[in-house]
Formats: C-alpha cells, sequence, structure tokens
C-alpha cells in the first residue's frame, strides 16, 4: 500500500463517478469496455464479447458505491452479518444488477444505437451453477435483501469450478453433464489471488510450553490455497453495495515437475487435482467414503478461509477481540459451515492465545444457526474417525465444548443418562460421531427455523431438549423472498400493473401488496391481470419452444411443479394425478370434455446418487410421452418437462403458472420459498398444511389456496405404526 | 456482429484514443483501471493490483493502434508473415510496452503523484517463462522487429501454463520447480474462448466418393479445445501493434461428472487432464513415450489451430486460396512446426477440395524454414509409428509428398538409390520415421541457416544433396537481437552516452553504431564508457544481494558464460580453467599476485533429462564453494552462479559484463544471439570461430575479440577417427 504521507494525486481521492444521465454516457462506456477490456472494436466483436463488455459496464456504474461501502465499512466497524453457505443459487446478475442501478431503460437505448440487443446479450448470460435448491436461493435473496436494507454484510461461500449438473434426458432418463459455467469468462468476479488464505488439513496435535502456559497446536499435513473471488450485491436503488466473497481452492506447489517428466502425467497433477477438487463441484455424491472426506474438506475449505479473511482484513487496526460480538455475527446457514465454530475457538484460543472461558463465552454470541430442515438424513454428522483424521485439533475442542455443555445439563437436569446421551454432541451409535446440529445449537446465540410450523418442531421434537436448557434461543424467521427478482424482473407487466394501482413502494416493502386487496373486487383490475398472465404463458411458449422444442397449447391451464426431486416432495403423487385422470379418459370413466385443458410443468433435478428420485424422473418423461401423443385425450392434457431446470427458467416458468404445487408430505417441507414465488405472481396454491405454506394460506386465504391432505399430527399419528420421526440422529 | 445496416454510434466509429499528454492523464487512466478494472481503490490496493492497473493502462495507450492495425490488415490482404514457433522468450512486457509507447517518463511521474513507486511494479512482474533458450529469444526478437518495421505479421505458438521450470540449487544440484507465472494474474493476454479451434487427434482415414471423385478423410479418434490468448506486440514508436497468439489447450468435454461422484476424482479428470497436457509445460522430457508422444501432440496442436485460425479468421471473404502465395508466408521455427505442412495440404485438398498438384505448388510457396542446429540429436524424426497412430492422414500426405519427391529425385540424378534413401523424408532405420528437416526442406519457398558459417555447413554437409536438387533455395539470415530490449531498455547509461554521441537512429538501425567508432579514440567518452560499465557493475551486485545474497567486488573483472546448460556450448572448458587458476594458486605455480581479480558468472539451466548437464551444474557449484571461501585466494578469484538464469536477469549480466565467453565447440553453435547482445553493451569476446562469432569478429575487429580453439575444420578431422558428423539422422 502507498505510504499514508506520500502525496496523493487528487483523482485518486475521488474515484466515485456519478451515475449516467445519457444512453450517450453509457454508450461511451460500453465502447471503452469493449475497445479497451477486450481488445477488439465493435464491427470484429462478438456476441460474448458485448456481452462482456456489458456486464462490465453495469459493473462500472456499481463500482463507486462499491467502493465506498467497502471503505465505509471498514472505517465504521458496525456490527454486521457474515453469512456463510455452501450455495449461492444465484441466477442471472445482468439483469438484476441492471435493475439495481436504474439502468435498464438507459442501457437497451444505448445499445440500440450501436446496433446492438440487449436481448441478446441477456440471453447470452451463462446461469452461475453455485446453487441446488431452496437453501442455495435463500441465501442469494438474503443478500439481496441485506444490501437493499443497507446491512452491513458480506456472504461467503465457494466458487465452484463447476456448480450443480447440467441435467440432460437421455431416453427420459437424466443424466449428468458437468456443468462449465466459467467458460467464456465471468465477468462479474473480481478475482484477489493476492488475498488466498492457506487452508491446512490433517496431521496432529501437540502441547507445548508458552513460558509457563500449556498450550496446544496443529501440525498440519497438508494444506491448499483458498483463492477469493469478489462479487458485488448490489442493494435495490440504495446506493449500496455488498460484497460476496466465494473461495477457489489451488494446489499450494502446483504440480509435481520430476513426475510430469518421467511420463506419469496423472500422478505429476495428483496434488493439484486433489486440491482443486474441494472447489470442483457443489454436493459431490457422499455415498463413497471419498466423497464424505471430500464435503468436509469443502465445508472446513470454506469457512476457515472466511473466518481468517474476515479476522485479518475485515477488522479495524488493533481490534480487540473481545468486542468481537458488537462486531459481527456469523449466520450459519444449515449445518455446512457448522466447522465454522471449532475452527473460530482455534483460532481465538491456539493463535490469539485468548482464555478457553473468554473465547466460548465471545464464540457464543458470534454464532446463529439456521436449521433448514426437520429430516434426520439432512442433519449432517460426522464419524469422529474421518473428522479426527482431517481435522485433529477440532475434534479436540468440540470434545471439550461437549464436556463442558455435558455437565452444566447434569447440574441442571440431574444425572439423568439417557437424557445426557442424547444431548450429547457426539453419537456413540453406529459409529462415533458428531452431531453438527448439535454443535451449532450449543454454540449459537440463536437458534432459527425456517417457519412457523418448522420452528415450532424444531422446538417440539427435534431439539425439544436444547429448548428447555437454552430458553428464548429458539426462534423463527420464515424464509422469503426477493420480489426484485421475483416479481419486478420476472413479471414486469404485472409489476407495472401493480405499481399503476398501489405504487411502487411494494419493491422493497413487499407488506404494501395488502394494498391490492380492494382491485379484487375490480373488474378491469382482474381483466388486465388475466390479459398479463396470458402474455406471460405465451412467452413462457415461446421460451420452451426454442429451449426444448416444445410449445403450450393455449387456453391451458398451467399446473406447475418445480422443485428438487425428492420423495417427500412427492412429485411422484402429481404424476399419479396425471395416469389417474389419463386412465379415467381411456377407459371411459372421465368424458374427455370434462378435462379441463391442463399442462402439467415438472422442473426438477435429482441428485446424482438418489436412485428413486431418478426412477420418478424416468416415470414422468415416460408418463408424458404417452399422454402427449395419445389422441384420446385431444390434446387436453399435457405434461412437459424441460431438462435443466435453474433460475433462469424460473423466471419465466413461475409468472406464467395458474396452478402452484406444494404438496409435501406435512412435516417433511421446512419451509419452502417456490411456494412464496408463485403466490407472489398471483398462481393459486394447492398445498398441504406444510413449511410456509400455512403462513401463505394465512395471507392469500382459502379462497387462493387449495388444502391438500393430512395435517402434520395426522401423519405423525400415521407413522407411529413403523416410522419414527423423532429419532433424527442415528444412535440417539 | 452487429448488422451492418443497423444504426452505429458515433462512438463506435471512432474508438481511437489519443496518446498521452499529461501525467494527470495518465492518473486518470491509471485510477480508473485500479477503480473499475480491479475494483478496489487505490488506498485499499496491493502491490499486484497496482501492478494490474499500470500494465492495463499501458496496454489502453496502445489499444487505438492495435485494433487499426487488425482492422487494417484484414482490410488491405497485403502478404504478411505467420511465424510459428513453439517458443517465445518473451521476457517481461510493462517496460518494453512503456517504451515502445513512449510513455517511461509519464508514468514514473504519474505513479509518483500518487505515491506509487514505478520500480516497485516493474519488479513485481512475473516473466512468462514460455521459451527456453535462443531459438524462442530469436522468436520474441523477430516479432519485435517486425513490428518495429511495420511487416504486416502474426505470431503463433503455446500459451504453457506453466513454462519453463523454475531453478532451484539444493546442495549445488539443480531442482526443478514448475514455473506457475500465471497465478496473480496476466494483464497482457486477452482471452478468446469464443474464437476456440477444435483440434483432433487419432482415429483413421477412409476414402469416400464425392460426386465422382474420390476423396481422402480423416476420421479422429478424440479431439482437444484450442483456446487463443492474443499479446500486443507493439513496435518501436512507430504506431504499429502486430499480434501475437498463443494457443491453450482445453478438455472438449470437461471432466467426467458420473466418475467423479463415483469417488474417483483422478479417473473423472483424466481427459482434462489429458488435454490439458498439451499445453502445461515447455518441452516435457521426451526420453520416454509418454513425452516424445506429447510434444507431437503440442506441435501439431498450434500449428493446426494456426493454419485454421488463419484461414479462418485472417482472410478476406471469399478469398481465392490459389492466391495465398501473395498473402502469407509461413515460417517455420526450426522443425517444431513443420508438421503445419502436411496439415496444410490436408486442408487444401481434404477440406477445401483443392487438386493435388495445385495445393502443393501452393504449400511450396506459402512456407519457408528456418534451421537452427547441426546437431542429429536436435533435428527431429518422428517415428511413422507414432505419427501414424496419432495423425493418420498426415502420414498418408507425408508418403505421398515422399513419394513424388523421390521420383523427381530419380528424374533428375539417375537411380542412385544410395543417395534417393539419403534424401527420402522417410528413414527406414533404425525405425521408420519421418525427417521433419527433410520435409520442410522440400516444401519450403526457402531454407536458411542461422549464421554465415551454419548455413555454409547446411549447405556443404547436413543437406548438401538437397542443395544441389534446389539450387537457389538455401539462404542466410544471420540471428539478430532487439537492440530496444538489449541495450535502450537493459543498459540505459549505455544508450544515453550512445545518443549523445551520434543520435538515436541506432535504435532502429543498428548499422549506425558503426559512426561511434571515431569515439574510440576520444578519452572523454572512454571514461564515460568505463563510468557506465562500473555503474551497471554495482547495479548488477545490488540485484544479486537482494535476489540470491551474493555481491561482486569492486573492481573485478566479470567474465560471464550464461546460456543453455549443454556438453557443446563447453561451461566445463570455463569452470576447468577456473579449477586450474585455483590449482595453480595453491600449488604455488602462479603468484596470487598475478591473478586478475575476476568473478566468473555461469547462468544456466539444464534440460530436467539431461544429466551430464546437471553434473556439471553440479561440478560449477561445488568449484564455487571451494573457491569462493579459500581465504588463499585472497578474494581474487570468484564464481557466481546465481539460479533461474532468464531474460530479466539477462537484461542486469549483460551490462555489466567484462568479457563474454562464446567458446562452444567450433562447427556446433549454429549461431548464437547472446555472443551479440554482450558485444553489444561492450563486453569484450572470448570465444570460438564458431556461429555468429565469426561475423561479430568481422565486425569488432581482433582488438575486441579473442580468437579461442580449434576451427571447424580441425575439429572435424579430429573427429573423423571416432565421431561422424555427416551421419545427422539415425539410419541415413
Amino acid at each position: 500500500m502507498p505510504e499514508s504521507h506520500s502525496p496523493l494525486h487528487p483523482l485518486a481521492l475521488a474515484p466515485v463517478i456519478a451515475p449516467p444521465s445519457t444512453a450517450d454516457e453509457f454508450v461511451e462506456r460500453f465502447l471503452h469496455n469493449l475497445n479497451f477490456d477486450r481488445g477488439v472494436a465493435l464491427s470484429a466483436s462478438s456476441a460474448n464479447d458485448r456481452y462482456l463488455a456489458l456486464a462490465h459496464t453495469v459493473r462500472d456504474y456499481l463500482m463507486a458505491r462499491w467502493l465506498e461501502d467497502v471503505r465505509h465499512q471498514k472505517e465504521v466497524q458496525a456490527k454486521g452479518v457474515c453469512y456463510l453457505s455452501a450455495e449461492y443459487l444465484l441466477g442471472r446478475q445482468l439483469d438484476n444488477n441492471l435493475l439495481a442501478a436504474d439502468l435498464t431503460e438507459v442501457a437497451g437505448e444505448a445499445l440500440a444505437s450501436c446496433g446492438v440487443s440487449l436481448d441478446e446479450l441477456r440471453a447470452h448470460e451463462v446461469e452461475p451453477g453455485l446453487g441446488n435448491g431452496g437453501l442455495g436461493r435463500l441465501a442469494a435473496c438474503f443478500i439481496d435483501s441485506l444490501a437493499t436494507m443497507a446491512v452491513p454484510s458480506i456472504g461467503y461461500g465457494i466458487r465452484y469450478e463447476y456448480g450443480i449438473f447440467r441435467q440432460t434426458f437421455v431416453d427420459g432418463q437424466q443424466v449428468e453433464q458437468p456443468d462449465a459455467w466459467l467458460a467464456l469468462g465471468s465477468p462479474w468476479e473480481f478475482a484477489r489471488p493476492e488475498d488466498a488464505q492457506t487452508i491446512a488439513f490433517g496431521g496432529r496435535t501437540e502441547k507445548y510450553d508458552d513460558d509457563g502456559v500449556t498450550r496446544s497446536r496443529w501440525v498440519p499435513a497438508w494444506n491448499v490455497q483458498a483463492v477469493p473471488y469478489n462479487y458485488m450485491v448490489p442493494g435495490f436503488r440504495n446506493g449500496r453495495v455488498n460484497t460476496l466473497r466465494l473461495w477457489s481452492a489451488v494446489a499450494t506447489s502446483a504440480f509435481d515437475l520430476r513426475i510430469f517428466n518421467s511420463g506419469d502425467y496423472e500422478e505429476a497433477v495428483r496434488a493439484q487435482t486433489f486440491a482443486e477438487n474441494i472447489s470442483k463441484v457443489l454436493y459431490p455424491e457422499d455415498s463413497t467414503p471419498q466423497g464424505k472426506e471430500l464435503r468436509l474438506q469443502q465445508q472446513y475449505f470454506f469457512v476457515a478461509a472466511s473466518i481468517h479473511d474476515f479476522l485479518d482484513n475485515m477488522l479495524a487496526d488493533g481490534f480487540d477481540l473481545a468486542n468481537l460480538p458488537e462486531r459481527v455475527i456469523f449466520q450459519l446457514n444449515d449445518t455446512h459451515p457448522v466447522i465454522a465454530v471449532p475452527e473460530f475457538m482455534r483460532v481465538l484460543v491456539d493463535e490469539k492465545h485468548l482464555e478457553w472461558d473468554a473465547a466460548w463465552a465471545i464464540t457464543q454470541q458470534c454464532f446463529a444457526y439456521t436449521c433448514h430442515t426437520l429430516l434426520p438424513e439432512a442433519l449432517e454428522v460426522w464419524p469422529v474417525e474421518l473428522l479426527g483424521r482431517l481435522l485433529p485439533r477440532h475434534l479436540e475442542i468440540i470434545y471439550r465444548i461437549n464436556d463442558e455443555f455435558l455437565v452444566a445439563v447434569r447440574e441442571r437436569f440431574g444425572d439423568d443418562e439417557m437424557l445426557v446421551r442424547n444431548m450429547s454432541i457426539i453419537a456413540e451409535h453406529p459409529e462415533r460421531s458428531v452431531r453438527m446440529a448439535y454443535l451449532a445449537t450449543v454454540a449459537g446465540a440463536k437458534v432459527n427455523g425456517v417457519a412457523e410450523l418448522h420452528s415450532q418442531l424444531l422446538r417440539d421434537k427435534v431439539l425439544h431438549d436444547f429448548d428447555a436448557f437454552f430458553p428464548g434461543k429458539f426462534t423463527n424467521v420464515t424464509n422469503g423472498v426477493t420480489p426484485r427478482r421475483f416479481l419486478r424482473l420476472a413479471n414486469p407487466e404485472l409489476s407495472s400493473l401493480i405499481t399503476a394501482a398501489i405504487g411502487d413502494g411494494w419493491t422493497t416493502e413487499l407488506e404494501r401488496l395488502h394494498e391490492l386487496e380492494p382491485f379484487a373486487d375490480d373488474a378491469e383490475f382482474r381483466s388486465a391481470f388475466a390479459r398479463v398472465k396470458a402474455a406471460n404463458k405465451r412467452r413462457l411458449s415461446e421460451v420452451l419452444r426454442e429451449r426444448d422444442g416444445v410449445e403450450i397449447s393455449d387456453g391451458h391451464m398451467l399446473d406447475v411443479m418445480v422443485k428438487r426431486l425428492h420423495e417427500y416432495k412427492r412429485q411422484l403423487l402429481k404424476v399419479l394425478h396425471i395416469v389417474t385422470t389419463y386412465e379415467g379418459v381411456i377407459s371411459g370413466r372421465i368424458a374427455v370434455s370434462d378435462v379441463v385443458p391442463r399442462t402439467a410443468i415438472f422442473g426438477a433435478k435429482a441428485a446424482p446418487g438418489y436412485a428413486m428420485a431418478k426412477r420418478i424422473i424416468h416415470l414422468i418423461n415416460a408418463v408424458g410421452e404417452v399422454v402427449n401423443t395419445d389422441p384420446r385425450l385431444e390434446g387436453r392434457l399435457k405434461v412437459v418437462f424441460p431438462p435443466n431446470y435453474n433460475v433462469t427458467l424460473a423466471e419465466r416458468v413461475i409468472p406464467a403458472a395458474d396452478l402452484s404445487e406444494q404438496i409435501s408430505l406435512a412435516g417433511k417441507e421446512a419451509s419452502g420459498t417456490g411456494n412464496m414465488k408463485f403466490a407472489l405472481n398471483g398462481a393459486l396454491t394447492i398445498g398441504t398444511d406444510d413449511g410456509a405454506n400455512v403462513e401463505i394460506r394465512e395471507l392469500v386465504g382459502d379462497d387462493n389456496f387449495y388444502l391438500f391432505g393430512m395435517s402434520e399430527p395426522e401423519v405423525e399419528a400415521l407413522s407411529t405404526r413403523g416410522y419414527r420421526p423423532q429419532e433424527f440422529y442415528q444412535g440417539r
């Protein structure tokens, strides 16, 4: 850094540029970036050149605010959020950033004056494949909202080289392809190789004498470099830009040249392959021991890098660590980042030499935990053997946290060994394992579920004893979605209609949509709404024709079920509904003229190792093949299953939907966020009393919600015979 | 590309920016790039940020000229050079580009006004490791000269991810480390993933009927993507910027996600590893079969990509291929790119459907071949088995070229089977192989050696029969070096002294240095020259102290031998001279006071598989350890061997040298270019009558050249007993 006493050029003090007033200014910047960054003249440019230059230009307009926010946050040291998440399902960036910077119209006009189509460049963007489902999209919505609400915050995660797989269908069956989302360049990221962190693994621990104090230290066996890439997270027209920092794994010592020159090319790049695997794909299959280990490596890799980054780079010089609770909350998005708790303790105790008790008191105020599930298999446990081998010092720390916690449990609840065993962070059966959700619960200042029902079930069942032990720790924060992306951007015509009716305050204060209620009785509004819906269907039909060669018939009800493929979500139930209808017509039980013309749209990826989910995909495609071609249906029932459902497709499907399918087995869906996006776009919901469906039903009313199936207590009662959902951890 | 009838914004027609007039303008651009490209404020920037922003800024000033030259070359379609070379030993780019754009002073002043040191940023640049020795540096000098002489040209090569290895010494022995020259970012390159070429390998050929014409086609088995990266090659202050285009290999279908998810991570990335190996390192060891195959893959990879790139992107629409000889010459830098000849024929005949004879007539006018060696082991041959397996169609084409050529030989010289066998492109013993130098000689419009003596030996010995068959085809083009980098930049004080004496015309017309001759008698000039030399020695001493912790004693003669480590170059002879002197003093044969104070400086990398060269390195270091620490020498003899000799170090060593060691065994060094750089910087030469030494001696006179050792005929006479240099090809 230049020395502070050096004379600074005046311009160095004023890097902020003013927002654009004219399309000409935008053109000038666009051409500047095309010429000087891509190194081509407009007349010789490719679509990729023009897309990258446009992205760079939009970035430029946000840059001054970003630099200012980074500086300001460092200077003010106000309390902020470090959001730790293994996923960020961002969706495309161009439109969102154009919207945030209020540049959409100017950009369109500017490009048109150069003979360039904004729509063509929009279509050129490859969606970052950094998330899987609701948890990842929630993370993306949260960082968007934090920026819009001007909360100082930084998101931390992993820059997967190949994100979630690209789904294709071969003979109706899912085939996974790597999603090379970075291949054509990645204009929204800023590589910071000079800010790399070294992340250690393996080895052993040892005690040593430090001036009369016995301390522990970790002597690791190997390490990798974590290289950060920064992304802008702009608030909605509020001049705030937060940061998302994603880590990429690279080998510390590249490859072994000696072995390479001996001709064994694979052996030579083994260390590199090994290191780069860590950020290769999101959620590698973990049914193999290697896969399990790789997942733990991923988790530790990104939280360790993030904690060190925060402590090294975000704090003011000479910051007193005792004040950390006034400075930061590390929000743990599900169990994936929970290994951050012992890492944080290790840094405070082993590296910063704080007393254990002081460090623990700080830790308990600096972490908060969001639980996203009630499914036992989704509450991670790590075998002690694996964790001790990969992170030996962390296992020691977890043991000590647990020992002290169980002493307190005994003091409070007496020597109830069954209770103690049930509350122990360490499970003993079938193998000794660390229950990460328990660790997060013990360490967290707050623990929240993601819908009223889910939070209640957490308190009542999954973490019942902890609720008794930590009164007030459990809270509910029902998931949310950003109305900017999922209404304003995805459904511009409905947005305009709403804004015309009630003003545009709803884009940042969603409650104001209540003001629309009187318009339910306004015939003109209702017919305008119907026209918007019809237009959205036509637009979806065009998208699907271009993308997959299928069309949607005019006048069909769009009955949509888009979400991860999972048995509890019950796509199977939906396809059985289609089969039943089909069979009814064929058998003559139902007159074909009584079938409401309906297109069922599915969108779903199955985890690569989840055989049953893949069979359900195959079934849906097979049913579609039969139903779609049988003339006896007279075209009144169609099944459309576009492959590779992602945020980009969601933004087209949801605004066109008439009926939103939210039919999970009650008590299984923690919240759902897709359900909210459909409701926001005016679809009716058919759903169970599950997750956030409950609250949606309260808000939209029974007129707009077809309640379906058993309630959670009914499911519970039914399942007691053979299925015990209270047993969330093996060995409990 | 925007449609031509679309209205274009006026700015789109005028992307050219004017050169800077003030430091303030430079500051503005520098801060712009720091803020908008790196995404940091100056106060928060790292040295790497500032270096990258500076490089970007220098780039900006060259950009308008580059865009204009690219456009102009495409429009005018004047004849140009496609220079094909496996190496470009570029050296650092920043200073060269500052010089070319005449920005050095402005940049220094501008940065200082921001509190930033230009020298610090200079030191931050990592030299691109894309070359090995003289051949690679010659390629870099040639493209620099072509740009300065305003010759339309494009350099084609490989973007090695890890260039030539980084040399370290452990216990005096060479240990190779990968040279991760790209790790901190590469601001001089422009990735063009959208211009990737698909390069095929393996498979088989087949005949097919094309409307009554029987044609051949290649059905390959696998392929890789060649992604181009463009580099600017600015002329010296002449407003010209040519292009260097280097190819990077990436897998066509990334990695196998299914295998990855099964936990076999190495198997999953095998195809990727396999493809990316092609551009992983320069000159992988080729003593193994895998290494040999990898080298042929590298060679075909880059020439095939380059030929397709030229034909696809450089020619005007509807270009008549019959006119190619008026449009392009492909200059083959040694045998590495010779596989371009059958590839060019394949494209013309199989893809463009030209008649064989017409295609061959074009080819013979479109290629020229520079031979860089007389050493049999450096004249590549490819086993027919390997070439046929990797490039089956090319082998067929080579056979046909050879068949027709040998028919012509018989017509001309009669049925002298020994002569025919000696001239055949196919060698029969010890295994059937393709002699790439013969192929290049048959195809080339011109064949040149790289010094008078070398060209003579080519004509007289190595390619004697070809000279008889192709009268006038053989020429000489003695190697050259760019005085901009190796005098102007490397030795600014001597440059100023020369310019003060004769003006600065010498930077582009080197012959004008003759005008200095009268100053040899000018005492003032001579003492100024001595001061410059002394200052350069002090500067070198500082560099070596910082770099390696060694210093050069005042008053020592600097006796320098820097070049690849090779037996024929005879570093061994030089170290024996040191040993002899040392032994003379220790044994009392030489009075220590008679030893001229001398520091012998070595700089040399040994090829990783070249055991004898590595032993010589070990010997030099061992001798240095003894000599440097023996007090009986009274510090009058020192050996300094800084590891990892490269262009950056050369630019410090050469201007400080008193004596230039050019003592190769006569008849072995094709030319040498180091010898020229020393002479240019006023060192005396001790050398054999070999390579360009001969011409240097003619130019500098016997006063400045200590002739040493046997002449080439004497060596020849001596070696006839057991060594037959006329047998250049095994099996001849």
